[in-house]
């Protein structure tokens, strides 16, 4: 039997189920679930992704057999909506339409009403008795069939011409002149006539080729410009930003038209079963009367609310489904209540009601911003609707930034001036410079301007634009437009449907009531009620506690997870903030910064320039006490938590970048001849920093600093002690790459513990450890871990130094390499667990083999990354340490990295019993992989959490 | 029962046995191996080395069981001897020397004579019958005590006056001169006891304590220096230089003293059972009349030759041990004989003739140099005193440096100006400027200066200065002496005993005949002639293939090595030099090089300022025939060997280091503005450019650059298939960290080499593969090799980067690990098997298992250090590469890695087998460690060599 390409649905049955995204592509395994669910579906068919992938293997050809599993699912489409696709009385029209396994909005092409033809469009009039339809039908299928098949998917540039659909829209808007006519609906059933004639004429003038007037000749040219649009410019650009693998490819829906667009019974809608912005349960959504669907997700008419529980001031005064239609509203809500139960999630559902039949047309899960989705969970696990894993799963650990997001400082907002009001698409508050096209948003940004990109609405096109503003204000659209999508996917403020707002792009600015702005100017944006300010307010982070969802989530997150979450800080305001966010300690206190502060900077000079290690303890006693009072400040923040302290580690000249006067002013402090301050810097120059004279290499040259450091952290605990107050110091010697570096510094710091303990006549607990960032260092883990009480892996250097690349010097081609494929992600961003992973697993598993209870965390930026910290989890790691705005994001991805183990687990142990394949039990973001499975395997003891 | 401690030897029977080198020393394990043989040697007993551990462990105390050990030890000496030590009668004089595992010639102490008291001798001048004799051994034993205990083991510092030795021969050069005599001979016993009060009353005046009156006295206080001498200054500057641990301590030696001093039936000399400088098998020393041993050893006569066969010119005046005492001579010869045979090896002895009988005091296998090793070892085989893997195994890698050392120009030399002839103690020729003190020469040596030192004699306290040296010429001393000892040891061209200078220190200055040279002056030395000239000669590399026995050795060494053995070289003159050492092709040949040419930077340079691929393209264009020129040369030069070319490796930067000048020429060159050029340099500034963009980084951003480099080496490849000769190319791409970055280059490879030959109409083979020198390569070696046909590690970098060091600037704190024993070994001249050679082992582990005749090697420095190439050996390398004069050196030291591997073989085996603990087959340079055994077990399979 030849492959299945081709799935059919329709008339209560399918060939495909919702399981089968990876193949039908999102919309066509929810069309063909629908369609079995009994719900009215148009029918239709999906052409599968794995012809999408043969198409670009087999250098665009479809593979020989699709031709005829198209025309049996065809003649299945056919019975059951009793009309044949081409025929003279009776035809059929259908839409074509992409789908991916994620939905990647608008970014792909869309043909409808396919089937219009000389020889249809007669029995077309006859059965609907509407030619103006008919005609209006024929001319959006010449304009968009010109622009996608003929022009776009042909390849065809418009070099020094406007695009072809450009064109036929100015032709269009002539006749309208002509006629004296603003809207098209006033376009008279003879003018749409005449129009498509002049359409055909000026398609044939401008691309040299024919309208096609055959069905079959516009299904195939239709279905292959879907496939080409995988292909395309922007949804190549969007897979880049969203990192989406090339190769998954689009399913193309070929599905019957129907038409809300027949007359006032006529009408189409988009709604989410709970509302995407606030996570409320309430039913939420969009229509339009007498439109096609693209109308409303276009944002070209302002449409009504489905309900009246859900009008807002800005549309309350238009006619909800549930009052125009309300037997089919009721209806719509039934479909609505069981989609939801039946996925057991919000879902974003598309309806056409055809002369008074409600036709559902998509559903899929929606896109919802954090605050929605953590309330979305949270409510959902109360509703038993999913159990707490599903529940913690439901949010994307980034999606808790927006909870954390800035908001304007209410004082600041009173006596504001308000410059216009519209639709609250994107929570939290920005403030920035107003542009008004992507490119200037982009240009600005990347100078390191923060600006507010306002724009009458958004398009694919703008989306580069779009990801370099603070946030986003448009005119026109509603809280399905393209704006609004696109600004939740990724949790920007963003405020839509401003209809106040005259925005001239050209001139770029925009008049609203007597005032103007322009590009450059200050506007706020309040994206969680609408509001939009003139001038530069004040931004004021949000207290997640005030959110009693967020507060139950993340209740749930500690519950479930087994890694503990700490903070790097290294100022006591830091700490206090990252314990209120839930740090359960310090996992990484820099000393450096401390070292740079004015008073001190003088004192730390001396030291560098002495020559003796006399001198350099006489200028280190200087520095003494005010390391020993910011440690004071840092413990007595953390109240008995343990602190790591990084000993200093950045290479000493980093403390003598002076100019010409600042090293005649040091000369003189020091009373030194200047030549002599120079010469010493001239020394300490490194050509390769990165890999010179720094970390436990300083301490070894100069043991006088390390004896410091050690003092100050000490006789900072004895002064808690004695204040009776806890304290849990954990010293950290950092860029070990051999256990003698690591014993010569323990040595110096056991030193003077004991020193400080006798001295003061206290005892306290404390330990001593490393960072583990150089590949040597876990190769040789086992012999560190003989003395080293903990592991703290460095994983930013430690990236550096496995990868070889310099993090300050990498822009020069790691750009290149993401471009090309060769890294799938920057390693600096989110930790390579094919390499950098096997380094980290060897020294844990090395460490432990030395000492079983060697405490081991990470420390670099990665800790703070959700994928990271899945590895972390996954690699036996106690804790993970990240910035302090990023520890309820860490709590929630440890929770989830214990959820996915877990799963894993339960998949292995069923395989072992009954011998087969685990099914996924959820579609997790990405395979396991071989480390996964690797360290599943030989874990055998699972560490318990430690606080 | 209590530890032993103390081992007895004398009267035919010992303790111990030459095995026991560890325990009892080089000197205690001969002394008692010979006193076993029947061989005749004074009784005494060996202090053992844990004795000094326990000493040092101990603060500085002693076991407690040690005294009554050392009292029942000298009461066997007393037994044996017939004389009792501190006897009034017939007493027993003793000496205490120390013996450390090797040999450590000078830097440790010694004292003589010891149980000289007010009460003791007046029975030895009544037993011998010679007061002289004892009043002249009495004022040996006064000098040597004061010194060696009474001062410098108490640790006193002369500071602001001379050392007591001095002093005390001040006071005999006082006597000297109020008699009237010049040689110490001609002083009177009276004279002498005179002295020796005169000495007791100063040293009692300088050190402020009495000389010990008590033999038991003077016996502990002895036993204490030489052991202090361990942790002396000297002995641990030579063990950092020999690389020898602190850990191993010294024996002590306490022996039955007789003397060569007792009259013209008295002698003592030393004696090589081979010549140690040219390998010749003849007996070869030299003996003192009516001497002590010291008196040899330290040069300040010179002595005559042992036997006729071996005089010289220098020295044929002199009558011969052989002539003098024949009967004596006989013994002495068949104790040669015997000991040679019994110990396999050349053996450096020491002996001393008392009143007619011949006592042995040492024997030690005898240092060489590498002229000398090289014969031995042949001709011990040609013999059957030793087999092959031993006969391999005898010569130190190292030492061929030697045959292959530079040799004056024998025109040059001929019209030369002779200075003066001396002793040919160490062989070569070298050329220098004259420095006349040791710490002259470091100086002048750290400046980059070629010196060579000129002194009277030299002393352990010279030592640094004649490492720093090109050469050493002394006026006195012999064959024996410390200088020649010492050059010797290191291979390094000497001359001694060369009588007609006369050397002013003071005055930086030599006079000899009538010319004078000063300091800085150029002389030129001929160490394998002992000659000195004039003035600056040109040296000459030397032709090793004239040496018989060097190519016999060579021969049997390729038969052994598994290891090819390749070379590093840029350019046709150093691939023909290689190949004439034996190099069985290029192991990496560097491109860069090429690119710095005046003729071509012009063109690298507009490449480098080129704003797009096609202007890039243009300027590599004019490069291309260069490169090409270049390769066509170097795969002539290899005829057909293989040939593994690196793609461009450096940053681009490095090839624009412009002057405000230069940059200003190629501006106008390129007909750009000179802000262009600064901007664009700019732009290619690296903070840590070892980390930065290059190696394959490079053709992954610049493909052109890939494309002309491969188009060169395909194109040289080509042609010279067209003109029938052989050729193999191997492509390396530089640095790669991911299989993606391999994969890019590896498609532009391969196709610009389809593209030469179907453009050509020729075929050749060649093969693509990576160098491995990113700790990331290392742990995805699977998937790189899945598509690179060959590896070859980078160790230079892959050190940089595993440790995390800069080569560049680990100056900084190198110096510092190696100093406080943090690093035993500076990981970029010997491979740090812990840490990198784990990364090795697992790349190549994995890189098999995906490609199982993956042909690796290594192009690093370490290609050239025996330590490493054995290392690589048992990694299961297929060959090392290395600089073309490293080339004879790898082959020994790949066959002594084989030897070596198949010795533990047969142990593990035995093992197995057994059930034992195997016995060290030799005494390997250093133990097997888990890395070896490691990779030992785990190899399965060895593949085979190839070239």
């Amino acid at each position: 039997m030849a492959k299945k390409l081709v799935y059919s649905f329709g008339g209560g049955a399918a060939d495909g189920t919702a399981e089968m995204k990876n193949l039908l592509g999102g919309k066509g395994a929810n069309l063909a679930e629908m369609a079995t669910l009994g719900i009215p579906v148009p029918a239709g068919f999906t052409i599968t992704t794995e012809v999408c992938t043969l198409f670009y293997a087999g250098n665009r050809k479809y593979p020989p057999e699709l031709a005829a599993q198209v025309r049996k699912a065809m003649a299945r489409v056919e019975a059951v909506m009793g009309r044949k696709f081409g025929d003279p009385e009776n035809p059929l029209l259908m839409s074509c339409r992409s789908g991916a396994r994620r939905s990647m909005p608008g970014m792909m092409e869309t043909v409808l009403n396919i089937g219009l033809t000389s020889a249809t469009i007669p029995g077309l009039i006859r059965s609907t008795g509407n030619p103006r339809f008919v005609y209006d039908a024929y001319r959006r299928l010449i304009m968009m069939y010109s622009d996608v098949v003929m022009e776009k998917a042909a390849g065809i540039e418009p070099a020094g011409r406007d695009g072809i659909r450009l064109i036929l829209e100015h032709e269009m808007d002539r006749m309208k002149r002509a006629r004296g006519v603003v809207e098209d609906t006033h376009l008279t059933a003879e003018d749409l006539e005449e129009l498509c004639g002049s359409f055909k004429a000026k398609v044939k003038e401008v691309l040299g080729a024919e309208f096609p007037d055959d069905a079959g000749a516009q299904l195939w040219g239709s279905i292959g410009a879907v496939f080409q649009s995988w292909m395309g410019k922007r949804a190549i650009a969007y897979r880049r930003i969203e990192g989406l693998p090339d190769d998954w490819g689009t399913a193309v829906n070929v599905q019957a038209m129907v038409f809300g667009n027949m007359g006032a019974s006529s009408a189409t809608g988009v709604a989410f079963t709970r509302n995407p912005a606030t996570g409320e349960k309430l039913f939420y959504g969009e229509w339009l009367q007498n439109a096609q669907g693209e109308d409303v997700v276009a944002g070209l008419r302002t449409p009504s609310p489905i309900n009246n529980a859900t009008k807002t001031p800005g549309n309350e005064h238009l006619k909800s489904l549930e009052e125009a239609e309300p037997a089919l509203y009721r209806q719509l809500d039934a479909i609505r209540t069981r989609l939801e139960k039946h996925y057991r999630d919000m879902q974003d559902i598309e309806f056409t009601i055809q002369e008074g039949v409600l036709w559902m047309l998509q559903t899929r899960t929606g896109k919802r911003n954090g605050t929605a989705a953590v309330r979305m969970a949270v409510e959902m696990h109360g509703e038993r609707l999913i159990d707490l894993d599903e529940a913690l799963m439901r949010v994307a650990p980034t999606q808790l930034n927006e909870l954390l997001l800035p908001m304007i400082d209410p004082n600041a907002e009173k006596s504001a001036k308000v410059l216009a009001k519209g639709l609250p698409a994107g929570p939290g508050g920005a403030t920035g410079k107003a542009v008004f096209t992507a490119d200037d948003a982009e240009q600005w940004a990347a100078r390191g301007e923060k600006v507010i990109l306002v724009r009458a609405e958004t398009s694919p096109e703008d989306v580069h634009g779009m990801h370099a503003a603070q946030a986003i204000l448009t005119s026109k659209g509603g809280m399905t437009s393209h704006a609004a999508l696109v600004a939740r996917g990724w949790g920007k403020c963003c405020i839509v449907g401003c209809g106040e707002l005259d925005i001239d792009a050209r001139g770029k600015a925009m008049r609203v009531g007597g005032s103007v702005v322009r590009e450059g100017e200050y506007i706020t944006l309040n994206g969680s009620k609408g509001v939009v300010y003139l001038g530069r307010l004040d931004l004021l982070a949000v207290d997640p506690d005030h959110n009693e969802w967020y507060k139950k989530l993340m209740k749930l997150a500690d519950k479930a997870r087994r890694l503990g979450v700490r903070t790097n800080a290294d100022r006591p305001e830091d700490a206090r903030q990252a314990v209120a966010f839930g740090a359960e300690g310090i996992g990484l206190c820099r000393t450096e910064h401390m070292f740079f502060d004015p008073q001190r900077i003088k004192a730390v000079r001396q030291m560098i320039m002495a020559e003796t290690a006399a001198e350099r303890r006489a200028a280190l006693a200087k520095v003494l006490p005010y390391q020993r009072e910011d440690f004071i400040g840092i413990f007595k923040a953390m109240e008995g938590r343990p602190v790591t302290i990084r000993l200093l580690d950045p290479p000493l000249h980093e403390f003598v970048a002076l100019t010409e006067d600042q090293a005649r002013e040091l000369a003189g402090e020091l009373n030194t001849p200047v030549e002599r301050i120079r010469a010493r810097i001239a020394q300490l120059h490194e050509l390769n920093p990165m890999l010179g004279h720094r970390g436990c290499r300083l301490g070894v040259a100069y043991p006088e600093i390390t004896e410091m450091q050690a003092r100050a952290i000490f006789e900072a605990a004895a002064e808690l002690v004695r204040q009776k107050q806890k304290v849990a110091p954990e010293v950290m010697v950092p860029l070990v790459g051999t256990v003698g570096e690591f014993r010569h510094q323990e040595r110096i710091i056991r030193g003077v513990a004991a020193d400080v303990m006798r001295e003061k006549s206290v005892r306290f607990k404390y330990l001593v450890g490393t960072m583990i960032e150089i590949p040597r260092a876990t190769l040789v883990a086992d012999q560190i871990a003989g003395d080293a009480e903990f592991f703290s892996f460095g994983t930013n250097d430690l990236t550096q130094t496995a990868f070889g690349y310099s993090r300050d010097d990498a822009g020069g081609f790691l750009p290149a390499y993401l471009e090309q494929g060769i890294l799938s992600k920057d390693p600096f961003a989110s930790l390579d667990e094919e390499g950098v992973g096997q380094l980290i697993e060897l020294g844990i598993a090395r460490g432990r083999s030395a000492r079983p209870d060697l405490k081991v965390g990470i420390c670099g930026e990665h800790g703070g990354d959700p994928d990271s910290i899945d590895f972390c989890h996954r690699a036996g790691m106690d804790y993970v340490s990240c910035s302090p705005f990023r520890v309820p994001l860490a709590r929630l991805a440890a929770a989830q990295a214990a959820v996915r183990a877990a799963g894993k687990a339960v998949a292995k142990k069923s395989v072992k019993q009954s011998g087969k394949k685990p099914a996924g039990r959820r579609s997790g973001k990405k395979p396991a992989g071989k480390t996964a499975a690797r360290t599943a395997a030989k874990k055998t003891k699972k560490p318990s959490k430690r606080r």
